[in-house]
């Protein structure tokens, strides 16, 4: 870990040693190809699937890096946060491995099945009114109360460190990868992919995707600053999140470019994967697929690894069902 | 091949030479696990991904065996089949890897994504009407034109053959299974199954799962003899079809048990796959999980082989969906 004047930056090594410290924890995820998807791109690609991780999503690489990173010391006091999606399950889990408690601040309004997804992994719940103001207050005295160790869902160090070491197996898994294309909300994933490859392989390409619905990181690395969205909406609900300080200093220094796809063309990558490779994935997951459709000319040729981050979906509310 | 009063019956060794001939045209499918399943069922379960095979099932294995085992003189005419489901994918697309022309006979009421599939694996659709009658007419004719080699979906020893390759495989990725299951329609998987087994692992037990609904192949197997169903409804539509002389020489003599589930376990089965595994797979294919959840008695402590069979679903009409 470095500083950068205040910023604590997660270096190469912290990526090696979260490796060996949730290599227990996680699975090592396969990666499929698809001749199908090979000839309609023009690419050859190759999907890992974060789908199938622990959890169902990567996010679980960077919160057991933080929590079997506290000492035994702090441990006890357990986790905290208030995410209500992936990182809440992840956090959850990775607590519940140690045998720590985890908090989960999260609105009164959150839907039933995302508690009960939480509390499922044994995550502890604390409800907030929806408004930002409630959620602070509450999540301010839960951490005072529990003394929890805070764990943001992606503008971490630490977690950061832990998303990295999916592009470390991906490099292990395929040979002479030219690019990795991975979906961007806060640039958790994105931030891991810039830190292993910059150093391990700093020739592939490092492409993020983005709704144009919620395109705050397209066009923060197009003006150079961060820019952030009132209230983006899009059927890519893991990918409205802002980039924070941590994640802007790796994509403003690592990524190559930002692509963004429509609506309809993330739903059509969507069902078009369920459909031809029969994995269930999320709609944030297909944006990568979108773009590289869209933009033939950019990957035509190119061994193309994309990084499918989750398979957490409702089941009952496919974005291609009508009504 | 060795012949049995008339029936011809195929040998280990057709099994082993189908393995050699059609490796370069199908996937080793990938075995997937599930601490959750595990846990739900008392059991090491452990999933033969048909799902990700060529076209979408193991139909490949027997439908490749059966083109590629065609000599230079037979293949040109091609091969021919009435089926409109998998085993149709399947032939176009063995047909296609060879070169020559696949001929399926589909009543003209068959859905338009039915015929669209089969037409982008290069299959020659004539149309029938929709009468059992009309559909032997029009087959008939069609083989007569074209000189095809009619190919049918299981009771032909040269698919049995190549369904048995997936049970080989599976053996050499999965040590020290106590029982395989797959679901028993036709009963070309299980007679597959049962070729490879009973003399490759005579002591592994192999169970077949099969909806209440279309119980034909568990009534067959408790009589003692053949018993057809008149027209069973089942979601799982790719296993209404009857038991026939050569795959019940196969079920009559090697499979441990039949044992069924109603359509809401089958429906509640393939959710669960879906929403915890990540994986898209079709109704038929729930049923094994259904019936291991039914029963845990029986396959409690055990390391139990899954054969999920396929993943061709209609993503617009999941039985789960209401309307």
């Amino acid at each position: 870990m470095k500083d950068l004047s205040g910023l604590k930056v997660p270096e190469y090594e912290d990526m090696l040693a979260a490796h060996e410290r949730i290599k227990p924890y996680i699975h090592r995820t396969p990666v499929l190809t698809s001749e199908y998807m090979n000839k309609l791109s023009g690419a050859e690609l190759f999907f890992k699937c974060e789908n199938f991780q622990k959890a169902g999503a990567f996010k679980v690489r960077g919160a057991c890096n933080a929590v079997f990173g506290l000492s035994d010391a702090e441990a006890p006091r357990g986790v905290a946060t208030h995410s209500s999606g992936n990182h809440a399950l992840s956090l959850s889990y990775a607590a519940g491995r140690r045998g720590i408690p985890c908090h989960v601040v999260m609105p009164s309004t959150a839907p039933q099945a995302k508690k009960d997804a939480v509390r499922g992994y044994g995550g502890i719940i604390t409800e907030c009114e929806p408004s930002t103001s409630s959620r602070e207050e509450v999540f301010a005295r839960v951490e005072a109360e529990t003394g929890a160790e805070f764990v943001h869902p992606y503008n971490d160090p630490r977690v950061i460190a832990g998303q990295g070491t999916c592009s470390r197996e991906f490099m292990e898994q395929v040979e002479g990868l030219d690019a990795v294309i991975a979906p961007i909300g806060g640039g958790g994933m994105v931030s891991g992919t810039c830190l292993t490859l910059s150093h391990q392989a700093p020739h592939v390409e490092i492409y993020a995707a983005e709704p144009e619905q919620a395109d705050d990181a397209y066009r923060s690395f197009k003006a150079g600053h961060i820019i952030a969205d009132d209230a983006p909406d899009t059927v890519a609900d893991g990918l409205k999140v802002p980039l924070k300080d941590l994640t802007w200093h790796f994509v403003s220094n690592h990524v190559t470019d930002i692509l963004t796809a429509s609506e309809q063309e993330i739903i059509d990558a969507m069902k078009l994967t369920w459909a031809r490779m029969k994995i269930v994935m999320e709609p944030s997951c297909a944006v990568p697929l979108a773009v590289i459709l869209k933009n033939p000319e950019v990957f035509r040729g190119k061994r193309v690894g994309v990084i499918v981050t989750g398979g957490n979906v409702d089941l009952d509310k496919l974005p291609w069902m009508k009504g």
